[in-house]
């Protein structure tokens, strides 16, 4: 199945992590989905920092719903199916009586690879605090000089926000607390820094007036943000006509920072988009994808959790080769291929 | 009429400005609404940064809706009043197919007294640029040292962000982009640092999971904010039951930062509160208002052109008495005062 009609070239052994290869984080927990993983070298090893969503064993006519403690212990909500304040349409989400709860919790899992295909477990990050009570998702790893940054969706009652945690081991970490404030996701830090200063993409959203966009924020030390820009709004009719939000890092290019990102539809259809930003001011967008790079067309991006969704927040790049890992229907880690200079021609 | 049920003394003259007395910027506007100032004291003098709300001549038959246009110049986008993807239920917003639109358009406008309570026009202070086609709104004036810290809201198809100026003179102003991105606003920076770092208080709203909460976030500089701590959420059944969010920059006593914000309801019933929050550490609140500081009570604040709101976004502070200027059903400016010790009483 290599003759796909996108520019993404699947790993023929996709999907590489499924939720069965993966071990629960407690008795009591089921893993319903392996998705969004951030991928980082260390050691001179291939790591990935996999998004692990849970969800308790649901007995019938009951719907259970995870969230941690104050002390980080688990608890459970319990409601009847048949209340009829309770509205399940969405997989992701449910709400009851007005307030909205993740129907899984998430955790973020390391796993290490020689070859790049092969991953192996090893250790667990858990979502920590009153700002993490509903689980931590889709982590950016963004290497600056010999510090790791790890801009996560921190999800609690208080809201969606972007929690920042650095390392230079893998073994201490250092929190720093939420960097931007609810609504926001998919934040990813610059892997270099522009003049003196640290620069990241990220999407919040309106309840009223603007929608779900893509900015660009500044920074002095990449713990406080300014200067917000919108940088790439939704487009009606098109891929990212609902909503869209930054991969991994920008790759930099001799024709400028190239961005993998993620749009979406009414539908909840996930493609991939490119985006080429000017290297010395990147708020300013030199192309962007009509059409997406990538669209959900093998059977495991078609059918799952959230069916017809890929989604990237990580890769490794060696000379004209951009390795993705990306979450494929909410549920699968898969791995495709793609040549930088292909991208650059199709944003011509 | 000064033997109200709250903790509010009103000024004998209020509203002490009404739109009939503030001229339009342009022949083609005309003013809706005075409300919500900025205060500060500038050259010995009492100065009040109003919120000008404007909207062109309506014609019957016909919505016709005023937003800068690239070069700041004035557009106007016309609807047909029986037009049924047009949705103008709440005064302040309206939806067309599926898109907001502010009614009017805002504007600054400086105002001095000598006595507190007679104001004469001095200047305007217009939005510009991309992210303030809608207009500006809602600004806090904070001094920090010999610097006025201008935040306010910044509207645009963007989205609702907080937006940033400083200056020392009030003739040269500095503009430093969007502090903090959509969709948030009511930011007031607190008046001096603490432990040598900036503070703020502002308010995110979310479209799912979350609220309109009240937010604190600290910055090395002013400018660039992270370490984001939610300090209060709205409370079922009470005066802030819907959202929440700041008043002036915090006053400080010695038994803590006090802090007026405003509370609002399902209905938009908008009142006072107060929180009292730790002098070294304001991101723990001491203690908060169950009931109310001040409802609309009187006429002039339970009809207008957003009935049952009093709002304010500035003060003076001298000794134990707190000046409060506000905006009294989204139309007018009143004064008010209170009794700084009266409120401690009130918080216990």
């Amino acid at each position: 199945m290599s003759n796909m009609k996108d520019l993404a070239i699947r790993h023929s052994n996709n999907p590489i992590l499924s939720p069965e290869n993966v071990s629960p984080s407690s008795a009591e927990m089921v893993v319903e989905c392996v998705l969004n993983p951030g991928v980082f070298i260390f050691n001179n090893k291939i790591w990935l920092l996999v998004r692990v969503a849970e969800r308790t064993v649901q007995n019938t006519g009951e719907v259970t719903v995870p969230i941690y403690n104050e002390e980080g212990g688990l608890k459970m909500l319990k409601f009847k199916s048949n209340d009829l304040k309770l509205n399940k349409e969405d997989p992701r989400v449910i709400n009851y009586n007005g307030t909205d709860y993740l129907t899984t919790i998430s955790h973020l899992r390391l796993f290490y690879s020689e070859d790049g295909s092969t991953f192996h477990e090893s250790g667990n990050l858990f979502g920590a605090g009153k700002y993490e009570s509903y689980g931590i998702e889709d982590c950016r790893v963004s290497q600056i000089e010999n510090t790791y940054y790890l801009s996560y969706t921190a999800v609690s009652s208080h809201g969606v926000s972007v929690g920042l945690q650095t390392t230079t081991n893998w073994t201490d970490f250092k929190r720093h607390g939420l960097i931007l404030p609810p609504h926001n996701k998919d934040c990813a830090l610059f892997t270099s820094k522009i003049h003196g200063k640290y620069y990241a993409l990220h999407r919040p959203s309106s309840p009223e007036i603007g929608g779900n966009y893509l900015w660009l924020a500044e920074s002095p030390d990449g713990l406080h943000w300014g200067n917000h820009k919108c940088i790439a709004k939704t487009r009606q009719g098109k891929f990212d006509s609902k909503r869209l939000g930054a991969g991994a890092s920008p790759i930099k290019t001799p024709h400028g920072w190239l961005e993998i990102y993620h749009g979406a539809t009414e539908t909840n259809r996930y493609c991939l988009g490119a985006l080429l930003l000017d290297l010395n001011d990147p708020s300013i967008v030199i192309a962007r994808s009509e059409e997406p790079i990538m669209e959900p067309l093998e059977l495991y991006e078609k059918e799952g959790f959230l069916g017809n969704v890929v989604f990237t927040n990580g890769h490794i790049v060696k000379d004209d080769e951009i390795i993705i890992y990306y979450g494929a229907s909410d549920q699968y880690v898969c791995q495709a291929k793609f040549s930088i200079n292909d991208i650059l021609k199709h944003l011509t």
